[in-house]
């Protein structure tokens, strides 16, 4: 069929060669997109890390913007091209470390305390952690005016012609970027700048939507929904104080006096959310929102040799295993030594990510590592729980394993992640704060021994796995999509360019208010001209 | 092979052998599931037909309850076991055909009319409408208990173990059903009792919601959106008219005093939409929805020989093609004398679903047949435009295939479902009461040579057909889902269980109200009192 195929191509006149040549050119150039990435680091690059792979593999050519002094994010790597930006500094990876260890002390301050130092220590925290947000944001301001005033930078980036751009908008720089180049944006996100990502976009009533670091579940008690509104609106505020004064003065120059900072991720054609409803309460979603919940998850592939040795010695009793996540190998050595000793009272084996000092209480079961093949050992038939701080990508990964989890929960979205599995049936929840030796094992022993957890788990990983696509195929679809179709703005409802004035119908109901007051008085005021016309005849009559 | 299979069962012992087979009835039964569909009748039983079809070729058992007098569902198929109901009379196809057709009389009387003739027919339209919904109500709550009495037939539904009732909800039968046979509930949905059906699971701010059989879209004036609000309160008002009096005795006898007959409706694992955001203004959803826009729509078959030819004969001009669906054949004489003179002017060649009597002003290019292969002819190159009163299914389709619309909307949905096309720029709606034969020319001209109609619908073509499943192996999945996951009860919001007092947070907002007035008024009388100490204070010095 190929000498077929050269007899057909002898018998074409060149100059439909030529088109024909031009037209392939351009078929390969439609399969493979440009994609300019501005990715979150941390924990937010592992799984950004995840979509780059599937794109590069599809064939897209990825261009990822990074900071100078980025954690994570290499500048030579074969799955993309990277454009470095000056770091304004002040945000190094140990000066990141420091300042979560600091929120952990404050907390265990008030270990065994009053319940108004706990709720001292609480305000200390969240002070802390407006004042470091804040600085954050006005480094990030600083990124925007480094980018856009970098002509030649922003030049090239025009030039490019990007399909669109990829970002994580729990800071909102890459959807500035998309708007400045007018390039359709796709969001890899599970925070905004008001928490949780459904209140941006969404409508959420309060009754049974739990704001964000709230541990509410969608059934609250009456009291429990005062709590949810007053957080809520203690929450937009402090978010505001955040992030408006630091943007303001960018937003005026680049965008005009009358752009509001959250107004940008509305932009977005399409939210691939990392959560799905096995894992989130039930609540109304929008149809730009595509759910890619433990999009990140895979298979378990084989274990280390001597870890596997390490496992199989657990015998019947099985493994446990603990991480607090990437960023924090340590805790305070009080803690480490009750958390040990509790470990050494259980027949399980335990693996333990842990970089502290020595700990006098370990037991003879317990492993220590400065790293653990985490998604191999959650799929390993010997793992009884799962102990994490309730990161998402853990939580994701716990789920789709099917493994009961002790969370240890300690900053950002860690306790709304676990009161989530939790109320699923597949977790106990220890406040670090409470923590000793028995309160953790019988933690501990209850994940293992009550069989219920296990099985809800089991359940939750039935439902995650049963779905018409993968995650990971949807997401690469839906931004091949957008990237199809020039964006997606047909999916974006008009909520997005209202005013919560005209949104509420405050004005038409005011209206019909007018017009059920006007008739109310013309009503009185003719029965009282009425009244007073009879009374006059009376008065007449009796004279 | 086979001989391999024997030799390897020959060498099994005995009591394997039977487990074997026990497990191979099983996983067959796994495979096939029990689904009893409650239907409506008309067009929702052709597109409920296509989800029948579907599943009986996967290997599940349908069984399909049916009225004694139904007008499309027959009794015998090979795709179904039917289980029929005595009909309580008074909804037989024909009844049904002239109430149609009386109000389309109503609605031409108005023609070249007042303003004030016109909304008058329009009232008299509207009592006509809600007097013959309620007959069909209280019908249908006089088959509840014609089922629900027949003890024989409850009992073979009970021990039949169904695993999930489909029911098309425009009527809640078959959701009352569902929740007696306590087995798991899909929806084939549009319409349920308070119109739209987002309208009673989804967050629907009026703002942006046009309300059903407005005509308006979700981009509203302030005039519209005060009669958006007027609209919805008078429709929901209206509809709880017209069911609430009907399945009232029949809810307290058989579900007890306090439930409501929209909560039948809330009781739904898995709402399959017959819509879809190329069709539908982009607006809040739930979980548990899943669109199937455009599920019936298939690839064009070849025409019928004779038909062929008529429309090769069309040259390049093309062909117009008109139907009004499957209930209205013919139209008043003479507004159907006015439709054959504006065909009659065209260089295209018409073909026209009629069954009226013989037309003085039929052109020599007009073919009029009693039956016509919508999709094969909406999908013909030679197709320039089609001429519908707007029927879901007749929509859907000339979306799929991308051919502009003329729009002679009648009743129901179809004014809605055309204003969508409009607003998307596909189609042109001509009034029926303003309708002559130069309007109709006009219409059918600007369709046909106005590029943008071809653009916009084959535009909507292409987002309709780019989904990553296709929507008819979507709603299948979502029916096998619930299947296999024995419902779907973790994609239901709470809402669902609540009372709008507290879904609304108004006991929350009371309370608030309450503490800021208490403490206001506490403010105000400490301020009070020391001033009158202060007073006293002055006074004393001044003595």
């Amino acid at each position: 069929s190929r000498n077929d195929f050269i007899k057909c191509i002898l018998h074409v006149p060149p100059s439909s060669l030529i088109t024909f040549t031009v037209l392939l050119i351009q078929l390969s150039g439609a399969s493979g997109g440009k994609i300019l990435v501005f990715p979150l680091d941390g924990s937010h690059w592992i799984n950004m890390k995840v979509l780059i792979e599937e794109l590069h593999a599809k064939g897209h050519e990825v261009t990822v913007v990074r900071l100078s002094d980025s954690w994570y994010i290499s500048e030579k790597s074969p799955l993309y091209t990277s454009v470095t930006i000056p770091s304004p500094g002040g945000f190094e990876q140990n000066y990141f470390e420091a300042f979560l260890f600091r929120q952990l002390e404050i907390r265990l301050q008030g270990r065994h305390a009053s319940s108004w130092y706990k709720l001292w220590s609480h305000i200390q925290i969240e002070l802390l952690v407006v004042q470091q947000f804040s600085l954050l944001h006005k480094a990030m301001s600083e990124v925007v005016v480094q980018m856009f005033e970098d002509e030649n930078l922003m030049q090239s980036f025009h030039e490019a012609k990007y399909d669109v751009v990829l970002t994580d908008p729990a800071v909102g720089v890459g959807a500035m970027l998309a708007r400045r180049l007018r390039v359709p944006l796709v969001f890899n996100v599970r925070w905004t700048i008001q928490g949780e990502a459904h209140l941006l976009i969404a409508p959420s009533p309060l009754s049974y939507i739990p704001f964000t670091a709230t541990e509410l579940t969608d059934k609250m008690t009456f009291l429990q929904r005062i709590k949810n509104v007053l957080s809520y609106n203690f929450g937009m505020y402090t978010m505001s104080y955040i992030t408006e004064p630091n943007y303001k003065p960018v937003i005026k120059k680049y965008f005009g006096p009358d752009v509001d900072y959250s107004t940008f991720f509305l932009d977005a054609d399409i939210w691939l959310m990392r959560n799905d409803f096995v894992f989130e309460f039930p609540r109304p979603t929008m149809p730009n929102i595509i759910y890619m919940g433990g999009f990140q998850c895979k298979p378990p592939q084989p274990l280390p040799a001597d870890l596997e040795e390490f496992v199989q010695s657990s015998g019947d009793h099985g493994v446990i295993m603990m991480t607090l996540g990437t960023l924090l190998g340590k805790l305070p050595q009080d803690v480490a030594e009750e958390i040990a000793a509790a470990f050494a009272q259980l027949p399980q084996k335990v693996v333990w990510r842990y970089m502290g000092q020595r700990l006098a209480n370990l037991g003879n079961n317990t492993l220590l590592v400065n790293w653990l093949p985490q998604k191999d050992l959650l799929g390993h038939p010997k793992t009884r729980v799962f102990v994490t701080h309730g990161g998402t990508n853990g939580v994701q990964e716990a789920i789709y394993h099917g493994v009961p989890v002790v969370g240890l929960p300690l900053f950002f979205d860690q306790p709304d992640n676990l009161s989530r599995i939790r109320a699923k049936g597949g977790a106990v929840i220890v406040d670090i704060a409470e923590l000793d030796r028995h309160i953790f094992a019988d933690a501990l022993k209850t994940a293992i021994y009550n069989s219920s957890y296990k099985e809800n788990m089991q359940r939750l990983s039935r439902l995650s796995r049963d779905q018409p696509v993968k995650p990971l195929d949807q997401a690469v679809f839906w931004i091949e999509y957008v990237i199809r179709h020039k964006g997606a703005r047909h999916l974006q409802t008009q909520s997005t360019k209202m005013s919560w004035f005209v949104y509420n119908c405050v004005d038409v109901i005011a209206a019909l208010m007018a017009v059920v007051l006007l008739v109310t008085f013309t009503c009185i005021s003719i029965v009282r001209l009425l009244w007073r016309i009879i009374l006059v005849g009376k008065k007449v009559k009796h004279e």
